[in-house]
Formats: C-alpha cells, structure tokens, sequence
C-alpha cells in the first residue's frame, strides 16, 4: 500500500510498504477514508523524537473496514468505523473505569497517514456510524479518532463546569477542540489565547468569549482583567511545552486545575505554586473511546462542528507538503485523502 | 508572653515575648489551652527553611477567646475556638469557592507554641464550641486547626471515594488522620505506609486495611499485589519529599489522583509518566476554615478521634524537647501546654 513515512527530520515521504495484515484474532483492517497530520506528528518532524527511518507515521483516521480477525464480533467489512489513536478492548479494568488510554492491551494506530490501517483492538476501540455518512461530515468525524477527543479531555480533566471560566493555551487544532468542548460543557466565558488571525477566527466560532494575543505575563494579565482579578476556574493546556505550562498555572486561580493534554516536551513543573494556590494538573493521552458514543452523537447531530479546524486538504501523495505546511504554521490542520 | 521561639536550626527556646495586641478591626487574640508541633516546624529546624532568629513559631492551637477587634462581631471573650492555622475572611471570591488557603486576606498563626496568639481575620476564621469542651478532646480539637484538616485535604483532593482503595504514603500524623480521613470517606481498601510499629498500631486504629512496611520499589510491588495488579484509585501524599512524591505516582493506576498536603522540598514531578498514566496531581496548602464545621462535628459525635496522634504532652517550657523528641521521631507529635 502508499504510506507516509518518516526518515529523518524533515524527511516525510509517501511509499510503498507492506499491507498491514491480521495476525491476532481482535485485529481489523481498516480501508482508509481520510487520515490527517496532528501537531505531535511534527515532533519528530522537527528532531524532537527519535525516529526510526523508514517508519510509517500518522494515528488518525476514519475509514471503512476491510478485513476483521475472528474474534471481532462486532464489525464486519463494509463497516464506516472512527479509529481512536488509541485501541483498547473496552473490557479491562481500566477501561471499565473510563480510564482506556491506560488499558491492559493498548495499542496505537501507527498508519492513519496511508491506504489502510491495522487496529488491534478492533472490538474495543472502533465506533461505527449507521451507513456511510455524508461527505460533509469526514472531516469531522476525522476529528474524533484524537485531535476532537484530545480537545474534550482537555476540559474534562480541568474540570470545565457551567458558569465558570475556562481558559484555553494553545491555538493549534487541539486548542481549537479545546474551545469547542469547554464551550459544550457549559463554561460561561472562555478565553482562547492566540495570536493567529485565522485561528482566532476558528476560535471564536467554536464560542470563545475572548480572545487573548498576549504572551507570557501580559497575557496573564489580560486574563486577570478579564475575571476582575480572580484567573480562571479551569485551565486547557494543549501545547507541552515549558511556556505554555507556564502561562496555565499563571492564569489558574487558587483550587483551580489545569488539564494537560499537550505530550510534555522539557516541562518543568512548578511544584511549589501549585502547592501554594492549590492549582492541581489533571490530564494526559486522552481515552478517545470512553468519549467516542457521546462526540459521535453531538457531531452526527450538527451541534459540534469540528472539523473547521481542517484548512487544508490534500491528497495523500502531497503528505510532504502537508507537514510542511503545519510546520510553518501556514495549515491548522491537513487532511488527507488516499 | 511565654513563647517559643527558633533562633538557628535546632536551637528552639521558650522565652518571653511582647504579648500580641489588636492592631486591625478583624483581629482577635485567642489565650491558647494547647498548641502543638507540626511535622512542617521541623524543617527549619532542621536547617531547610531560612530562619529569622528569635522569631516565635507554631502555628496550631485551641483556646479561649481573650479579646477581639471592633469588626468582631461573631466571638466574644470566654468563647472556646479552634483556630485554623490559615486565616482566612470566608466571604471573599476564593473563600465562597471553598479555596479558603487562597483568601485575599490570608494570614497565618505565629504564636501557636505560647500563651497567646494572634488572628487576623478572627470572623472568619474561627470555629467555637458550645461552652468549654471535656478537657479529653482537646487532643483531638487541637489537630483540627491543621493536621487532621490537611489529613483530610489530602483525601478530598486525591479523590478518595466509597469502595475505592486508598494509599497513604507518609505515617507522621498528617499521614495517620490521612488514613483517618480516607475511612471516613469510604474507601474500601485503606493501604497505609509505614514502617514504624506505634505508627502502624495507629494506622490499623484509624481503620487502615493494610500496612506496607517495604519502601521504594518494593513498596509498589507489595501495594500492586494487595491491589491485583491495579494499583490505588487514590494517593494521600503526606510527606513533601522527592521519594515520597516517587512512591506516590508509582503505586497510583492509570487515571487515578494524588492528593499531597507535605510542603514539596527539592521535588521535581514525574511528568512523563503523569501525562503517560493520566495520573493527576492535586491538594496543597488545606483550606481547614472549609472543612473545619464537618470535622468539628465528627470530632464531638465521638465518629473521629484524631487526637491520638499525641504520643507526648509537655508544658510549653519543654518545648525543646519536644522538638528533638519530634526530630529524632521519639514521639509521633507533641502536645505543649502553656
């Protein structure tokens, strides 16, 4: 099949590789629709992961089942199915707790750049819509397999309520989706912080209140002004690094928490003020499934649109030009079609 | 006054000093029946918090009311109270939010190891009983204005709920009513970390299921077994030490919180594994004002008797030698009475 795969930093190519093939009885095949490129992706983009040359790259994608192993009972070929980044067989421990980015047999998604994809645990992890679904709709429904779920886990865990204020670090598609699920969960006002017209745009339509453009202790300034002085009773970190850990716990109010979901690259944390205001830090790799029934509901029902934060759709053999295109902030987000 | 006070790491003196007087509408000065020595002294004590010589310290204490400020309108003189060792207004932004430690009009007790101490925000802060308690619960009072409190903040903030299992790392007394605290809350399973045998007899009074007597990884192990693999849906963090905050996060499952209340010294905060294991962080400084009604009530119903964590009582003019007794963990926590 064509994949994208990763060599070097900077070197993201579109080749021929082996098919992915089921070799455990819960494995399914799964033809590809549409996949995308997340801003983790840019990580080793960038030289800040290791890579292993040759390696395919790409854990989001939704896509029609091709091939199901014997155990997967619940799907069958022809099947239209959201693949969470994340599998999980929706049964352990953890996952019975909600906690499914912590199940006993996690696995990941490791060709949604590319013309099929292997999900290891098809029965747990995959989420099927009745028939295929509109065109419109791919792109939102893309969402959900990471950047939309990521963006809802981000609100959860820092604990977005009705009436309070949230506020959102980072203005990448994952920000974006942070936006739109502190607006979903019933925050009166929520501050999106960013500097990008277009992304301000996108902000503001997801229901951001205010938009801050500010950086470092001027925009925790903005943010004190706007809240009369009290800072935010929720914080969504979507970026990871140290400067935006920074700017979360600086506009947190005391007992306030900041939910994390930006993979941490050289972040320190700051023990001693989260101890002193009490600001606590929740969050991580998002358990897609556990969100899975509740945004597939909300997007088939037109009352999340998520996949506005898609600016740029390409071709799967143009995958260079889209991680180009992120890397130099001219794209949110790229999608792209085998 | 007589008073305790530190003038160099281990040099602790019960001198006389000025009295405390009103010099704001919202103070009181409370004649103080019994004070104590909180695990927190110890560490400029022992050289690790800078030291202005000759300062007074403590900061937990019951007594009566000697005499209050023009804007005091909810205490008179003869009224017994607990005194929470933040001050706090209870009707700013923070207090309304149950952030007491937050208040915008913080203060701190400074004399609690002497015959009289200060409160800044008295309408506030303090808590009175009907009439004068038995003289046997003061103990148990007294561990109000802090220990017990923070014990509990640890459990609140770590998300103890009925039938889940609980570890407390720590066996000083913040760790004891942690493990108090958590039996309260309902946790089915109540692992307590101790390798102490007075303490572990606490511990097992307190209600705790089990004690763990390894340390380090050893310790994960063991609460591994205990937990069939799982680990603990809540940790009480009751130290503030690197290898404290380790053990923490080490026997936490995926998805679980840890609740720390030990003042964080030279702790640096496993924020891989955090985001990897969605293992939250919350709690700090207790707001005891908030808990102080429910606790106060437990405490004179006979439901809790946190006052058995003093395993010595002196008179104020031992207080040296309740500090080494402390130190040299002779004694669990010292009782001083003036």
């Amino acid at each position: 099949m064509r994949a994208t795969t990763i060599h070097a930093p900077g070197d993201i190519r579109v080749e021929e590789v082996a098919d992915p093939t089921i070799t455990a009885p819960t494995d399914a095949i799964v033809k590809v629709t549409a996949g995308c490129i997340c801003g983790s992706d840019l990580w080793p983009y960038r030289g800040h992961n290791d890579i292993t040359p040759g390696d395919t790259i790409g854990h989001e994608c939704v896509g029609v089942v091709e091939e199901v192993g014997s155990e997967v009972s619940d799907f069958k070929p022809g099947d239209f199915v959201i693949v969470p980044f994340d599998h999980c067989d929706n049964t352990c421990v953890h996952c019975v707790a909600g906690m499914h980015s912590g199940c006993v047999n996690l696995g990941f998604t490791a060709s949604g750049q590319a013309e099929y994809a292997l999900v290891t645990q098809a029965n747990g992890s995959l989420v099927k819509t009745d028939g295929m679904p509109d065109k419109d709709l791919i792109p939102s429904l893309l969402t959900l397999s990471d950047v939309m779920a990521t963006g809802w886990h981000a609100a959860v865990t820092a604990g977005v309520r009705p009436g309070g204020t949230a506020v959102v670090v980072g203005d990448g598609a994952v920000g974006l989706c942070g936006v739109l699920a502190a607006v979903q969960l019933g925050a009166e006002r929520v501050i999106a912080m960013s500097r990008h017209e277009p992304r301000q745009a996108i902000a503001r339509q997801f229901g951001a209140t205010h938009v801050v453009a500010e950086r470092g202790k001027e925009a925790s300034a903005r943010v004190a002004e706007i809240t009369d002085g009290v800072g935010a009773d929720a914080v969504l970190e979507c970026v990871g690094t140290n400067d935006a850990i920074r700017t979360a716990f600086a506009v947190a109010r005391p007992g306030a928490t900041v939910g994390f979901v930006g993979v941490p690259h050289d972040v320190e944390l700051p023990v001693r003020k989260m101890f002193q205001k009490n600001i606590g830090l929740a969050g991580g790799m998002a358990p897609v499934r556990k969100y899975l029934p509740e945004l597939l509901d909300l997007t088939l029902s037109g009352r999340i649109n998520p996949g506005l934060v898609f600016d740029l759709t390409l071709p799967l053999d143009q995958a260079p030009e889209g991680y180009r295109a992120m890397d130099e902030r001219r794209a949110i987000k790229v999608l792209l079609e085998p």
